[in-house]
């Protein structure tokens, strides 16, 4: 199992239109085989900082999961949206 | 519902003390009332890069978990380890 912290602070006056996009991306990346979870969170003291955790069966999953069309038309746009994005790919330790 | 990512840096050479004091924090984390799971990860590509990824009941919880002695004894210890930590706390969007 692999585990992905994807930590995004957003441009100022840019979160609905952040949320917007996240939440289509949100929707067909759960319909991919491969994810066992994909969820968004906004931190409690900076509404800037969103974070997408995700959970995928093996790095297999994604590594397609960023070869989809919706990986491709979505992601593009995030970049638009924020000043920069944070992700890491984690295994357990413990 | 809390989500808390604390992400760290290990110096050079500290790594296997780290995760003997990491061990440590998470046999005693998980035995406080608030909290739902507690796990370490490592990322799959620097091994330096060790991430607790923390769900807990609510902030009554993380809060009481700050006060415990088990992080009053070994937190400290962590920092002497690792060059910084990124910690953020989140809630559920989606």
């Amino acid at each position: 199992m692999i585990q992905v912290i994807a930590k995004s602070k957003i441009k100022e006056g840019c979160l609905e239109e952040y949320k917007k996009v996240a939440f289509e991306l949100i929707d067909e990346t759960r319909k991919e085989e491969g994810v066992i979870s994909y969820q968004l969170y906004q931190d409690i003291q900076n509404e800037l900082i969103m974070t997408i955790i995700e959970v995928w069966k093996d790095e297999k999953a994604l590594l397609e999961h960023s070869n989809t069309p919706h990986y491709k038309k979505l992601v593009p746009k995030f970049n638009q949206l924020r000043e920069f994005v944070e992700v890491n790919a984690y295994r357990c330790v413990k």
